[in-house]
């Protein structure tokens, strides 16, 4: 008999008689309101890749989170808006109590090998075991369900205030347990970032993502090279304007291959 | 008598009495197959800023063309699928013959005045009175609607394969004729630039758009402030891999302001 991964019973839906499907909120990805949006664009995602009428690989996901999620059951709705011969496109809605807390969309496509180059180089960076585990108590608890190795602009220990005119971080990170890489759990590590407006000036202002983008550079077969190992993640904002501001990441697997480049937009408060 | 500009009557759109919205393509902004897809978006945009529901200004917008649109009329519905105390989340779908042909989602929000900064400054270019119109004989009509002159990465003459290493592009640009700045011709303008595959391996290898994503960052002061002046556009791929490329941009206006970060997905062919 084998457990699932904290990560695998997060995700879980079941499959309901007019086609959406029933998922919990999981305590261990537990935030400071509500569940950690990453885990959550990866409920939804999975209700795609779950549906049996999809169509190839995910390659671009949108969600919007509209409300936090309480505590206890949600349901996912689905729906293939068009599908056309070799790619596909998703409405997705989350709900609790029949109100929408997310808003998606999704493309799925057959990919067929072309010419291809990753223009964004992974930067030059000390290997994953040379740099230490981040150690500090974590505030809420799907931070637990990480392995983070900042390698630049760690979360600040010193909340000054002071602008640090950069915001950008980089670390080694993967699932804690380690856990193959698929495209949920991406999904998730795309969203791991700590919010760009405390990196640049160290003030612990409320903080929540509004939107949230996915592009999946990487297939099944580097998935499965990537396997568990540590990927970069890179992170920084562009512009921090009266209430919202946007954050742009990539990640890349220890080959150097970029798997995903994702943004998103935030609201904060002061 | 005044007479309204090539923008203006292509983004026109008739309520309905079921709550719907009426629009046509535009010859004027007619592209390769079907209409220019920033116009279509700026359009999915229109039903929401129209809506008598709506709450704020838009702060993030995701468009998904999953059809090329056909010549003709077109509906547009937008629905808010959540509306909180200062933001919205609305669900966008543009049909025609009953069929999506483009899928969406847009979050608006009403700002308030907080500590703000732009990261991503605008690189250091020549004024636009330096930097000569482009003359190449557009191939299609809607490149007409608008002003370009390239600092830096303009379209290739010579289409010869060869890797460039680079996929930049750096561009002033504007409506033409000159048309005061609002939020729906900035969301056109976010996708003027010529995708990055030709750029960075010129060959003239069939490319669409799949997904993209607008975050505004000004506010109705800002493009009150900008008015008919040029912007800088910057765009550059940070992945080609299997017949999917992504694409970045950021458009500033002349006195340095970010106005706008935007992403894009697009589908391409060898």
């Amino acid at each position: 008999m084998t457990t699932a991964s904290p990560f695998d019973q997060a995700i879980a839906l079941q499959p309901q008689a007019d086609g959406s499907f029933l998922g919990h909120t999981s305590a261990a990805y537990g935030n400071m309101v509500g569940p950690f949006g990453g885990v959550t664009a990866a409920q939804a995602l999975n209700a795609v890749l779950q549906h049996p009428q999809r169509l190839g690989d995910p390659i671009a996901l949108t969600v919007n989170f509209a409300a936090a999620l309480a505590d206890g059951p949600f349901t996912v709705l689905a729906r293939p808006a068009r599908t056309n011969r070799s790619t596909q496109h998703w409405v997705i809605e989350v709900q609790q109590q029949g109100e929408a807390v997310l808003t998606g969309t999704a493309f799925f496509g057959l990919r067929r090998e072309t010419w291809s180059a990753d223009e964004h180089a992974m930067p030059p960076v000390p290997a994953p075991s040379a740099v230490s585990l981040a150690q500090n108590p974590p505030r809420v608890e799907w931070v637990r369900r990480y392995e983070m190795r900042f390698v630049e602009g760690a979360i600040p220990t010193e909340w000054d205030g002071k602008d640090q005119g950069i915001s950008r971080t980089r670390l080694w990170l993967r699932d804690a347990p380690p856990r193959p890489l698929d495209f949920a759990s991406l999904t998730a590590l795309a969203d791991v970032f700590f919010p760009r407006v405390w990196r640049r000036r160290p003030v612990l202002v409320p903080i929540g993502t509004v939107s949230m983008t996915v592009y999946y550079h990487a297939d099944q077969a580097q998935l499965a090279a990537t396997g568990s190992g540590y990927l970069l993640g890179q992170t920084q904002a562009q512009a921090f304007r009266n209430g919202f501001f946007d954050q742009t990441a990539q990640l890349w697997n220890e080959a150097g291959e970029l798997l995903v480049t994702t943004h998103q937009v935030v609201y904060y408060k002061e």
